[in-house]
């Protein structure tokens, strides 16, 4: 048995992820196992099959003086040339998650931590699974939920090896949990909700504009590429995470919002409803929380606000903007598989990239 | 890029683990990625270069009416032969563990839940590197500690991307962990020390003699192999579990008490000093547990009873036998990453083997 040829990695994607991702890449002990054959922004690509010869340092002068224009379907004849390749789509894009059943068809592995391929249509989730199963190519989403927490390995683990799934519940969206940990305690009174939500977005703990993140969709998309990991609801989903039961904290009213800052600035005029349900919730010796929950045994999967008592991990273990995952299954029961810790952030997320890369070299 | 041959798995130990295992391998969907081509007891072996003709329910009788005795170089040597092989070592035995190397220099993985080879000496722990990196053969422990839970996998992904890992703490024993969650809460008064003991060795959480985890040893094992997976920390434990700073629970005076039985019976003469450092613990708002504690700055590795704060989560959030892992890392600061739940038991320590058999396979 013998060392294997270096992988040939094409990166597509050098935001923040991308950036820190290329960082960790270019910082591995020498040998590597990986050679970095493609670099792409949205508007400018390299490529050399024999790798590109950049440092952390040189590899954004280096993509800035290409004259040459990213070509998804160009790239993937290309890496198929390879011996064995893999694409990291660092983008949140709709359009380069589409193409992924071209590269796998082609053997190429994909790594992402971009939702939009598995929370999607049932179609295109069907078509990355059949053209994986066809090639050998191989599919790794690590950091799609929880950034750099080992929830989808985890989870993927329970299922391969024979553990029955029941229930998964969560904390799933750092944004929502940084929001609720500050805004409902055990303790009474508190500070409005839209002052807690301009003070996350101050901190850019939100998207630009807050509803974003308060629509609940996030949580959905995460709760569909999870849920799909269950056996028995891979196909309950047709259309993604618009099929998963969602809440949405943005108040009708202001739904048509464009700016992020008056959207701010109007949520106050709802603080009163967001205290009634507080107070409801803290006159039962509970605190709110934005979660998800996946009962594999009703096939209900939702992302809601819920009631949990004062003495749940949900109230006692979490703070700051953590995510926390509670796997019930045959096996962990009656008390759960529990992750926690912080689900989102550049370097957390590029780590959750890099520890799929390295599985496939292992 | 094709699908490879099924990987060859030979197994070593069919007591409560390796049955689990072999029955979790038994039923993988087909076709299956492994092929079992050898299975050993302490007394009999079978092999098959093509793969054993078993399934779940004959596997016992084909072992049982095997004339071969097991020869660990000669299994060595089979496996050597066939493309891709993996020895499974479901043993807690000090002679398997020792053959590693063996396994390793021939091209053939190494998959286990036995601690001994990697929480022992310096010399076995540094030829079982030197092997694997000379052969390409890999060895995955993820078992080791935490059973089932990712605990293992997960430091050693927080290692390769970079992560700067600054302090490991937990309580790593199920055994320790009920105990402890039974007989120290943030209420008064609560049961002698001896009683809890006797509870938990009836109900089958401790080994048939008590002392074998109150002695700390286990926990001091798990501290060791996670400790050399920390860089700076490889080589600062050169007799391995024997150079953590352990604290037993076991007093003096019973410390030649053979029977377990007569061990806890006598065991109620020290109830008293246990009380005395519970309402000492008390007294501060706090509870005592077990811990595990892996300081990367001081170097300080060490098993001991420590006060945590009734608010902490290794008050507030354990319960059960389970284990809870934090990992203080530079970006998982200041809130750590945590792992938590079942950390004992056939099943779940089955299901860390068979998920790192599947890493081998992805």
């Amino acid at each position: 048995m013998s060392r294997k040829s270096p992988l040939s990695v094409a990166i597509i994607g050098v935001g923040l992820v991308g950036s820190e991702l290329i960082s960790q890449l270019l910082s591995l002990p020498s040998p590597s196992p990986f050679k970095l054959v493609s670099l792409s922004s949205s508007k400018r690509t390299v490529f050399s099959q024999d790798g590109l010869s950049v440092t952390p340092e040189s590899w954004t002068s280096t993509l800035a003086s290409s004259a040459s224009t990213p070509d998804l379907v160009a790239l993937a004849e290309q890496l198929s040339t390879l011996p064995r390749a893999v694409l990291v789509d660092n983008t949140a894009a709709q359009n380069v998650a589409e193409v992924y059943p071209e590269f796998l068809k082609r053997g190429v592995h994909v790594v992402t931590p971009n939702k939009k391929a598995f929370s999607g249509t049932q179609q295109l989730y069907d078509e990355i699974l059949k053209t994986s199963k066809e090639s050998g190519a191989r599919w790794l989403n690590e950091s799609t939920v929880g950034a750099g927490l080992p929830v989808v390995q985890t989870l993927k683990d329970l299922v391969a090896t024979g553990d029955k799934v029941k229930k998964i519940e969560g904390v799933f969206s750092g944004t929502m949990s940084y929001i609720f940990n500050e805004f409902s305690t055990a303790s009474p009174g508190g500070p409005a909700f839209s002052s807690v939500v301009r003070i996350a977005r101050e901190k850019g703990y939100t998207e630009p504009h807050p509803a974003d993140d308060l629509n609940g969709a996030d949580v959905a998309r995460k709760l569909a590429i999870l849920a799909r990991s269950i056996p028995s609801l891979q196909s309950t989903l047709p259309e993604g995470y618009l099929s998963v039961s969602t809440r949405s904290l943005v108040p009708d009213a202001l739904a048509s919002v464009a700016s992020g800052s008056e959207f701010v600035d109007r949520l106050s005029g709802f603080d009163a409803e967001y205290e009634k349900l507080r107070d409801e919730a803290r006159a039962e010796g509970s605190v709110l929380r934005f979660v998800g929950v996946i009962d594999v045994e009703t096939g209900i999967v939702k992302a809601d606000l819920e009631k949990y008592p004062a003495t749940h991990p949900f109230a006692t273990s979490l703070g700051g903007s953590d995510n926390i995952i509670m796997f019930h299954t045959e096996r962990y029961s009656p008390r759960p598989l529990i992750v926690q810790g912080a689900g989102a952030g550049a370097a957390v997320t590029a780590m959750g990239v890099m520890s799929d890369l390295l599985k496939l070299v292992l």
